[in-house]
Order: structure tokens, then C-alpha cells, then sequence
């Protein structure tokens, strides 16, 4: 232990220990009563603490005590069915002694917490970087308490965006018809520099002061259910901020991923996350994916430690029940250990059985992502269920540009849209994929279509008409670019115009975005609140149609509606015999454009305009 | 069926109804006691059979006789098991009087028939196709009752290769280090042009007297089968050719798929198999892909007929019983009906256990592929279990010529082919997928590279030493080109040299082939032959290493044998620090490279020469 501490006490900015006092924290700071799940393992932490006796008030027992490495920790595992006072002491003692206390509460759960609805099908996910969204609360956008202060001209610095910002855009972001909010990660990120991400996260129950407290978080989530809208938490399981406290005071050396052979333990992980179902994977390689670092100030954390899973675990049960939470989505989820990871998902989803989880499956074939949804064959296959519901379409993602832009030929063009969707059998739960084509860490859709609203409606009609959770990615909606090529992350980041009182061009009010924004934004918000109520886009079955010259054409449909959806892909209007369809035309005889809002018969034959998508209602 | 009739009266150069007579054919022509299923269905074909009686011999009762819409057919099923007699008569009646008699015999079976061994991981197969490879009989190159003649001057033309040929250069295969012989189709195929490749056959129980006859064929199985060697059929369910007698005189319109819409029946697939498991498909693409004829001069036949496909069945085990086959291999298998082809497999598997099948599952991805293995996780996905034991890996085919090409990068170069395994748990026979980088239908290998004997030599060490059986297209061993872009299939088909005896070069003696031939050959033959008794390479483990500049590294081992495979495809040396591969190598100290023949010790690095492969079997 105290060789850890030595090293970090070089690298870190901080020494913990020394400042560290009798009870110093305790973590969950207070949890529920009626919990499914009635074992709470608290986390008691001081200088010295496990030299000393932990004593319950009002008799209540401890079930164990868990002592570790180092002496700064204490495990104190409870039943909180037998705890029938809503609030009682946790006594320090040394000897007969009392040195401390600390008064632990059992709050009562909000009404219907354990059924809670979550973000499903029904929803379009709108993902916004907090910091660069909108800055609501000048006030805190330095703090003393926290090391790097804002600087809006550092393109990979602190500009101001806060969870204020986005409460006070709440209208914008559901007069566009997002349903569910995913911001990333806004607990405390407390590194000196490059801590605006938030994925190197310094404590994991305390909002990030320079987005606001925890009370607003809450704040924020409670204005969307009011909306009948959902937050979704960025968790991160795999990896901490070098700052963390418990990183810089570890409990015992095996709650990261140390290597001896890096510099303070830290060693880049190879990112080969296909090794988690290689049967043929070399343990090497396997080691360096999933326990090397994700980046040098982000510790690689080890699930495979019982306490450490237990701390995810509560952590995340905490936050969906402080915060009334609709959701989370999960960093960097194949680089975790899987067997943790299923163990994690199935003790949230145990909890909460209508709870949504999706996990960033960065893999670009429908065999491995599948393999990463609950109940899939494919994980079947490597002897793997992960319980998580929910796993992001990543092939799309990668085969939606390439559609778009190759000449279209035998394998080349709309067809790899088609073939993405081939493989759909492969996952049980085809309706809970995210499907999106940018998000944080891509290049902007609008970088590679150089801002073309055509392109740009194509794709956004492909993702709010195909099976999944469609995500949107913030400014994606006004047309916003960004080279990460040539900017770095920073470029895709950039901050959302008028959210900023000094900003010239304010694109939250439509009345005042520039034509381009207008021309983005306006079909963006036809599209998706029209989607809102469209249970046959929600849940319906989806018949392709084989693209041919660049137009793809497929039908979703199911008791009561039925949708034909074209998007025409080709340099020049095309012209469709419609008898090719009619296994899913049947007796129609009308339809209605969504998008142009023209009304027409459907009988011999329909031309689409050139680069250009249709929504079409059908009737009889 | 008169309509069918009079369509094809009108395209086919035949018409064989006005010739038939009372009782013209019987198929199988035999069969044998003793099958686990006892059950025969006899096609008996004559000028209006069905308005006549049948009675067999000996007391022998008919279990079923069953009429179709042709009166040209009956179809006259027995229980072998209740036949004590070695022949048999089939009498055919009119009222009282004898119009026709067929002598029907039942064979005693080859001992071990049943359990006979067919090719496995431990095989090399060996790709003929028979015009092209040697003509061993000239007086049989052009035929009175076959209609294409023999000219060598055409590329699509009959070149005169035939059985006798491969029978008279088995020692050239032998000494190679193949196994196991896959000819293309060489049963009739009567077309009046393009007849040379055999997949449109004309009759399927008889080979094309262009090739030989059934005993020759025979013969070639027996003397392969006295080395130790296997040979393999090249078995269409598919489609059959539009002069197929059966298809002149169709027995029902619904023995194959009749596209009213097309000329004669004809409409082409649009070749998207993928349909098959696809939840999303149209019925109409489906139909295209699956019912649709492969080409204008092959009809797609119904197998979701119940007599077509007992058709198909007894002739697949006439087949195997009579020529005493080691494998099948199956053209074209995911346009069948999936469902009848599980049944299929499933019956020849039934009476032969050890039998082994391989697909021609020509499709890109994983988890496409391994749903057509049986009992594949992936299959299951889609509700279906193929039965089929093995099928081809062409998503290694497709990527190892871009993984040797592409500069090496995050995701191009070797990187490629290390990602082709990653989802080797997508199969539930990992040993039973076909292993190749070129075959009949493909660029030839060598005209990618250039027939650069380099290229070649890391591609053949690869198919030969990762799981699975390797297959070899005749002539790639002595680095034969062509290219199918500029000559068409033609130019990938060149007849090997030395096949004729007008040939300048012959190839099959290795005295008298080229410095280049022996380059390729030596370099084939060593390592094929060493492959054979490798148990550690037929189905040991498998631990792959993520290439690092350019270099793959991978380590078969089993209880016994340890090898190391390298693949420096880097344009220079590279040297490899060893300490990364420590888990492969415990405790070995020294290795050979079984294509320098050099020994080392094993200690700290090892240099590999630029553009070279090594198989380096480790020794403690």
C-alpha cells in the first residue's frame, strides 16, 4: 500500500492522506428503505479507520466488516430491512472511546421508483456536452474548489456550459422532439487541464461544481419527467480521473489495472476490444484491451473486485434514485470485465425492470455488438449473457457515410445501408439498438457533407425511420460542423451558438437563426415530433427493399398503420413502379409525405426528387 | 403441363417426349440393402406411364405409387427391408398384358460404407476443374450424343480434360500434399455452348461422356481412396441445366420456379442470399434471390417439392455409395430452400455420420456464414438449424488480399485478417470451414500479385496453418494467372500445362517445369506435405497476436506439439522482441523453421525477412 501511495503522492496534485481525518467520508451519504436489494455496503473512510470499532445506533446490526490494504477503509455491510428507524449513527470508536459520527439516513422512495419507465424506442435521445451547450450560471464557472477555470478561447478548456444552461433550454430541446437528454458525464472531473469531457470523473456522487450541485441535476431531471421526457446518466465503469480520491488513496492495489512496466502503473490499452469474445485472443492482448488505460489520467478500474463492483453498483443505483433518473448509457463498455459487467446490469435491471442501459459497443459487425445484448445468441455462442438491454448500432454508423457518398455499384453505395440490416437477426431485442450517425467522439455528419441540409435530411429521416433509438447529437439539428480530423475533439465540440450571452448568432430561438440553422431545425423538429406518437415506427416490423440506383425503399407497419419510407440517395429524381411493393402496398390507395406534406394516390408509379428522403403515410 | 410443354418444345433442341417409349427410364437405376433409411422412391418415366399399372416381382408389395400432372411419371416408392430378393422385377401393365419390364437391383453395400470417413481439417482439397486440367483420353473429346465439341481454341470452349487425365497424374496431386480431390460438376452437362464448367447438368446420374463414364469416375475414387485420399463432388441442388431431360418433360410446373414474367420461365436472381435470415426481407426480394435462376441456361429447381427433393437425396447417396465419395461439396447453397436443404443434409448425414458436407456460403460476414453450420448459435437466432457441417470462410477469402495489400494502418493491412478470427465464436465447428484465397469462380491469387512467389507463399502458409481445411485451385501451385476482370471466367480456368500432349511446358513433371513453376511447387509441396501429419495444426487451439508492423503471429498447440506461425508481410526485415509472446512459449528454448529449415534457439528476438513467411515448430 504505501508504495501506491508514494507514487501517486508524486503525480498527484493532491494528498489525500495527510489532509484525512477520523471519519472523514461515507459513501453512499445515505440510501432508501425497500430496496429489492436490502444489503448496503457503506463505505467509511478516515485516517486510520480500520484501527478503530464501527458501532451502529438503535441497535441495529452490522452484517460484516470488511477491512482492506489500507487502514484509511472500512466496508460496514448492512440489511436495511432490519433497520426500522429512518435514520441512525454510525459510531467511531476507539476503545469505549466515540471519535466520530456520522448520521446515516433511509430516505423514503419516490412513488413507483422501482417501476420507473425508461428511454425505449419510442424516444429520440438528444446528446449534449454540458460544457459546451449553454452556460446558464456564470457564476460558477471558475471555482476555487476545483482546478482548471474557464476559458472559452481554449478550444479543449472549461467554457461555462452548466446543467442551468440546459434547464433554461428545456423548450428548444423538446419543441425539436428529442424525448431523453444523455449528457456526458458531469460529476466532479477535477484534473488540471482537459477536464471539460468529464470522463475522468474525481468523485462519483458529487455533481461537477462548474455545472451546478446535485440538487440541480435532480432539478434538471425532474423538469424533463415533467415533460414526460428522461435524463440519461453517462456512467463510466471502466475507468476514474487520476485525481479521483480513492485513486490517489487506493483501498488495496487491485482496484485498478497496475502495471509495473508504465509509469505510474499506466499502460495504453491497445483498444482491441474484440478479444472479449475471441476464443483465439492471446492473454496478452487481451490484458492490454481491457485492464490498459483508456488514457494516461484515467486509471483503469477493476470490476473484477468485489468491492469495487459493489461501489459501481450502488453508485449507479443511487444516482437512478436520487435523481429520478430514465436511463443510463455506459462508457467504454466492452473494455470493462464482462463478467462484472453482466453482474452489474442484471443487479440495476433487478432493481429496476423496466430500466434501460445501452452500452458504447464500438465494434463494427452486427456479430459482436449483438453478442453484447442480453439474452443474444451470439454472446450465447462465447458462453456470455450480459443482461445489459440496450447496444449502440456502430455498424450503421460506420456504413451510413460510406452509403451516402460511394458511387453506388454491386457492393458500393445504399447497399450497405441494406446489408447492415441483414444481419438484425442476430439481435433479440432489435428495437432497443441506439442508432445514430455522429455523436461525441465522431466527425461531425455535417463536416462530411460539407453542411448539405439534403444529406443531412436523409440521414436524419434514415435514423428516426429504422429500427432503434434514433440519438442526435447537439447542433446536429442547426447544421453545425466539425473536423475532428483537423481540430481534434475540440472541433466536435464546439459550443452551441447563443448559449452564451456574448454570442452574436442565438440558434435556441428559432427566430432568430440564420436561414442555414432555419433550414436544419425546421425539418429536424417536423421529423421527430412527428415520430413521437408513431407506435408503427416505435415497435413495427420493417420490410427492405433491395436499394436499387441509389434509392432505398422499406416499409414499417404494424395492426393499425403502415409507413413507406424512401430515400433517394441518386444525383437525379427517380421515378418507382410501385408493383414492386405491393406486398406491402396491399390495398392502399393514398398517402401523405410527412416531409413535403403532399398528399397523393398511390397507384402506378412515384417519383422522388433527386437527394431527397419521404415519409410517407399510407391510407386505404 | 402441356403449356410448359409446348414452351420448352419451342426452346429446347430436343424433344424428348415424342421419343419416349412405355418404359423408358428408371432412377436410381439401383440401390443398394442394408441403408439405414430403407426407403426407395424409383422414378419410373415413360410415354403415359401413369395410365398403365405397375406390379413388382416376387410377391414385393408397392408401398406408394404416386402420379404427378405429367402422365410421363410415376413415382413408385418400396421398403427396402422387405425385399428378399437380390433383383427384382418392375413390370408395367396394361390391363392384363405386359408392355414393359425392369430388371431392379438391390447391391450388397462396400464394407464400412456407412461409416466411411470423409475429408476433414486434416485434409488438403485440391480444386479441378476436369477440362482444364488433363486430357488423358483423347477419343473422348467430342461424342456423337454430346453437342459441344472439343476446341481449345475458344475460352468457353470444351478443352478435352477429363477423368483419365486427373486418374493418370494422381502421383503429381499425391506428391503435392493435397488429400482430397473437389472436381467441378462431371456429370452431363449437354448444352449446346459454355458446357465446360458442368453446373448446368443434364442428366445426374451419369457422368458427361466428354469426362468419362460412371466406372472411370469410380476408378478415380477407388485409386484416390487406396493413397489415403479422398475425392470430393462438386453436388448442384440448386439448379440443373435447361436440357436436363427432366426438365424438358417437366412432371409438375412446380418442379422449378417459373417466373411467368420471364421468357421460358426465366427470370435472373438478384443474388442477395443474405434474404435468407434477414427478419427484414420482402417476400419479392426473397423470392428473386432464392427462386430466381442463377443463369439463363439453368432452371431453379423447387426443393420444396417433396419428390424433387427425395430426388435430390437418393442421387447425393446413389452418388456416394456407388463412387464411394469422401465429401460433397454444394454449389451455390444459400439460394436452396434452407428448410428443405436441412432435411437434405440431414438425411445424408443420417446414413452417413462421418460424412462431411461443405456449403458454398458465399457471403461476407461471420455471423452470416456460421448460421449455415450446423448447430450454430447464429442459426439458431433466425430459428434454423442447417445440418450442414461445413461451410466456407469467405470473409477470409475476401480480406486476406486486401490485409496483404492495404498499407498497414488501424485498421487496414494485417490488421484485417487478425479481425477475421476475432469472431471465430460465431462457429460451432471452428475445424470445419474451407480455408482458401482464390477458387474457380475468383481473381486468381497470382494475378493480384503478379505471381509473386512472395505473396504466394504468405497466403498458402496462412490457409494452411489456421483453422480449418485448406483448398488450393489447381494451378495456383505452380503460379498460374488470370484475370476474370479483363478475360472473364475463361481466363481463370486455363488448362494447367502440360495436360496436353501438344503442350510446350509440362508442369505435372517437376523436371521439366519452369524456374518459377519450381519456385511455387518446392515451396507447396514442403509445406502441404509437412501439414499432413500435424495433428497441433488439424485441431489444435489457436493463439493469435494483434499485428504489429505488418507481422501476424500465431501459435497452434495442442497436448503434444507447439507451432509458431509468422506472417511478415512488412516490405523489411522485422525483428520480433519475444518476451510479448511468453504465454505460446513457456518453456520451448529452440524451434525450426520448416520452410528455411533453419533451427534457432529461442531466446530474446527473432529477425524475419521482409515479405516472408515462418512455421517454426517449438521444441523445449
Amino acid at each position: 500500500m504505501k508504495k501506491i501511495y508514494v507514487v501517486f503522492a508524486l503525480s498527484a496534485a493532491a494528498t489525500a492522506f495527510s489532509q484525512t481525518k477520523p471519519l472523514e467520508k461515507v459513501e453512499p451519504a445515505f440510501w432508501w428503505k425497500g430496496m429489492k436489494n436490502p444489503e448496503l455496503q457503506i463505505l467509511v473512510y478516515g485516517k486510520d479507520i480500520a484501527h478503530n470499532e464501527i458501532e451502529l445506533s438503535d441497535g441495529i446490526k452490522v452484517k460484516n466488516i470488511q477491512k482492506v490494504e489500507n487502514p484509511n477503509y472500512l466496508f460496514v455491510t448492512v440489511n436495511t430491512n432490519e433497520i426500522n428507524v429512518p435514520k441512525f449513527k454510525i459510531n467511531l470508536k476507539k476503545g469505549k472511546k466515540s471519535i466520530g459520527s456520522y448520521t446515516y439516513e433511509l430516505k423514503e422512495r419516490a412513488p413507483g421508483s422501482a417501476d420507473r419507465e425508461s428511454f425505449t424506442s419510442k424516444d429520440v435521445m438528444y446528446l449534449i456536452m454540458p460544457d459546451r451547450f449553454a452556460n446558464g450560471d456564470e457564476k460558477n464557472d471558475s471555482r476555487p474548489d476545483l482546478i482548471e477555470k474557464a476559458d472559452r478561447s481554449l478550444p479543449n478548456g472549461r467554457h461555462g456550459g452548466d446543467l442551468r444552461g440546459i434547464i433554461n433550454n428545456l423548450d428548444y430541446i423538446q419543441n425539436l422532439g428529442a424525448t431523453s437528454v444523455w449528457l456526458t458525464p458531469v460529476n466532479e472531473d477535477n484534473e488540471k487541464v482537459y477536464s471539460y469531457h468529464g470522463y475522468a470523473q474525481t468523485d462519483l456522487y458529487k455533481i461537477d461544481g462548474r455545472y451546478g450541485t446535485n440538487e440541480e441535476y435532480r432539478e434538471l431531471s425532474q423538469k424533463l419527467n415533467q415533460r414526460n421526457m428522461k435524463l440519461v446518466m453517462d456512467y463510466v465503469t471502466n475507468h476514474w480521473g487520476v485525481s479521483h480520491w480513492i485513486i490517489k488513496d487506493l483501498p488495496s492495489k487491485d482496484w485498478i489495472h497496475w502495471f509495473d512496466e508504465g509509469k505510474n502503473g499506466f499502460y495504453r490499452s491497445n483498444y482491441k476490444t474484440t478479444t472479449q469474445f475471441d476464443t483465439n485472443a492471446s492473454e496478452i492482448d487481451k490484458k492490454y484491451a481491457l485492464d490498459g488505460w483508456f488514457d494516461t489520467t484515467m486509471p483503469d478500474i477493476n470490476q473484477k473486485n468485489p468491492l469495487v463492483l459493489k461501489y459501481l453498483t450502488q453508485n449507479a443505483i443511487w444516482w437512478i434514485e436520487y435523481a429520478e433518473l430514465g436511463g443510463l448509457r455506459v462508457d467504454t463498455y466492452p473494455y470493462n470485465d464482462k463478467e462484472a459487467m453482466a453482474s452489474w446490469a442484471k443487479a440495476i435491471t433487478d432493481e429496476y425492470p423496466k430500466f434501460n442501459i445501452v452500452g458504447e459497443t464500438w465494434l463494427y459487425t452486427a456479430g459482436q455488438i449483438s453478442a453484447w445484448q442480453k439474452n443474444s445468441k451470439t454472446g450465447e455462442a462465447a458462453n456470455y449473457n450480459s443482461n445489459l438491454p440496450s447496444v449502440m448500432d456502430f455498424m450503421l454508423f460506420a456504413d451510413m457515410p460510406k452509403a451516402l457518398k460511394e458511387k453506388e455499384g454491386w457492393d458500393t453505395g445504399m447497399i450497405k445501408l441494406y446489408n447492415v440490416f441483414t444481419s438484425d437477426f442476430l439481435y433479440p431485442d432489435i428495437n432497443n439498438l441506439l442508432v445514430f450517425f455522429e455523436n461525441h467522439d465522431t466527425e461531425r455528419w455535417n463536416e462530411i457533407f460539407n453542411a448539405d441540409p439534403k444529406a443531412y435530411k436523409m440521414a436524419l429521416t434514415m435514423i428516426s425511420t429504422v429500427r432503434g433509438i434514433p440519438q442526435i447529437y447537439y447542433g446536429s439539428e442547426i447544421g453545425m460542423k466539425g473536423d475532428k480530423k483537423k481540430g481534434g475533439d475540440a472541433d466536435i465540440r464546439r459550443d452551441f451558438p447563443g448559449g452564451w450571452k456574448s454570442d452574436s448568432n442565438n440558434a435556441f430561438n428559432p427566430s432568430s437563426q440564420t436561414a442555414q440553422q432555419k433550414e436544419f431545425y425546421q425539418f429536424s423538429q417536423k421529423l421527430l415530433n412527428w415520430r413521437k406518437g408513431k407506435e408503427v415506427i416505435h415497435s413495427g416490423k420493417t420490410k427492405n427493399y433491395v436499394p436499387q440506383d441509389g434509392v432505398f425503399v422499406y416499409f414499417r407497419d404494424n395492426d393499425k398503420d403502415k409507413v413507406m419510407i424512401i430515400i433517394n440517395n441518386n444525383d437525379k429524381d427517380q421515378t418507382l413502379d410501385l408493383k414492386r411493393f405491393a406486398e406491402s402496398l396491399g390495398s392502399v390507395t393514398k398517402g401523405k409525405d410527412i416531409i413535403s406534406e403532399k398528399e397523393f394516390s398511390i397507384e402506378k408509379n412515384l417519383t422522388i426528387p433527386a437527394k431527397t428522403p419521404m415519409v410517407i403515410e399510407l391510407q386505404n
